[in-house]
């Protein structure tokens, strides 16, 4: 039986095996959130970038450009980090190159491994991405961006749900994985907003008036594919 | 009001801000359950050291030595790191050189940092040892050993329990704290020892036919004092 593992902060990630695995990134508040509703939206790629001046170049060459740090939008760019204002009509058709604090430099960090593919994890399309894990049958990781190195509560509520959906056909390698499935438990028993109102992340972006990011990142399977990163960049999978 | 932060595994130690905090290390399966022990059964210090030979040269100046590497006993040591073993009447008035795969690297940690003070914590002790850090009222770091760097479920639980009993007094810093609080919360549901019967140290240390040591470790307040760091060596606090 394959294995799952969560990793619940980058700072965490060298101990994981990717080997041949498939790495979810995960980064509810807000990146892989803004990425799912990006493509839903008509985007036809997303290109995440650790660094600004990468978006930025990326900009000069046509695409629509995104970008935070410590939760707020980026000067010089057309859109911030918000799944609610990315949707608009102006995205459709577009590449869209992406910048944020804790997300982006994720997927970076799992491109350099021996990894099989990395996928880009969030409500909007958990069924669909489960589904694919399921069909795939290899080893998995979780990888959730956490802030700034630090565990946060609903990327490994996230992690949790998928585990969730999985525990049947993969063994959780890890206690971390234990810990995931914990705090899914419990915010079923609370409601998922109840239980995420008290996390740091939540209370920060309620502070920039981001609620309603918030909001759309916890809806659950508005998109019916998954996304993948394909040559540097995040597509919606041709296969669900 | 004071802050309390749980740091879950070694690796993530250099996000927490230690200064001026009462750091509490936590190894339950087994390095913190075995200090408790020989401390009750009359060790007169326990010092804890990351490498062997460090432990074998105390030896030398008449110390006992227990030493264990991925849960087995080191070879030319007095004991294992068995708390059960650890009791005998051998050890009253002796002190005791303690090196483990993940626990005693932990004080050294702490130790490098400026914090206020560093104590070991263990169910055996749990009480007082709450009763210490909310007389102190000063931040607070629960400082988890994990296997390996990896976080594991009997030390977050510790960590959550502990929690539980101070809340009230003291703010979570962080989402770490909150998880700890869950891994508590269905522990209590479950019954402990259910609830850590999958996770993987325990199965490890099953292995090695060290249940009556797991038993031990999960006994409550045997011990009415709480364990500090003193000159290099873990004593019984002589205020409580």
């Amino acid at each position: 039986m394959p294995t799952i593992d969560i990793v619940l902060s980058p700072a965490l990630w060298s101990l994981a095996d990717a080997k041949d695995a498939n790495v979810v990134v995960i980064d509810i508040f807000r990146a892989t959130s803004t990425i799912a509703a990006a493509l839903q939206a008509g985007a036809t790629a997303v290109h995440p970038v650790k660094a600004a001046d990468e978006a930025l170049a990326l900009g000069k060459k046509g695409y629509l450009t995104a970008g935070e740090r410590d939760g707020k939008p980026l000067e010089g760019f057309d859109f911030g980090n918000s799944p609610v204002l990315i949707q608009g009509e102006r995205i459709k058709g577009q590449k869209l190159a992406l910048t944020t604090t804790n997300g982006t430099k994720c997927f970076e960090m799992a491109q350099t491994s021996d990894c099989h593919a990395i996928y880009s994890g969030s409500f909007l399309n958990i069924r669909a991405t489960a589904e694919r894990l399921l069909d795939e049958n290899r080893n998995i990781i979780l990888f959730c961006a956490g802030w700034k190195d630090l565990i946060n509560l609903e990327d490994t509520l996230y992690a949790g749900a998928l585990y969730a959906m999985l525990q049947d056909d993969f063994s959780a390698a890890h206690d971390a994985v234990l810990l995931a499935e914990n705090a899914f438990d419990m915010a079923k028993k609370k409601g998922v907003k109840r239980y995420l109102k008290v996390s740091s992340h939540f209370q920060r972006l309620k502070n920039f008036g981001a609620e309603r990011d918030m909001e759309l990142s916890l809806k659950h399977n508005t998109l019916d594919r998954c996304v993948v990163l394909k040559d540097d960049e995040l597509v919606l999978s041709i296969l669900n």
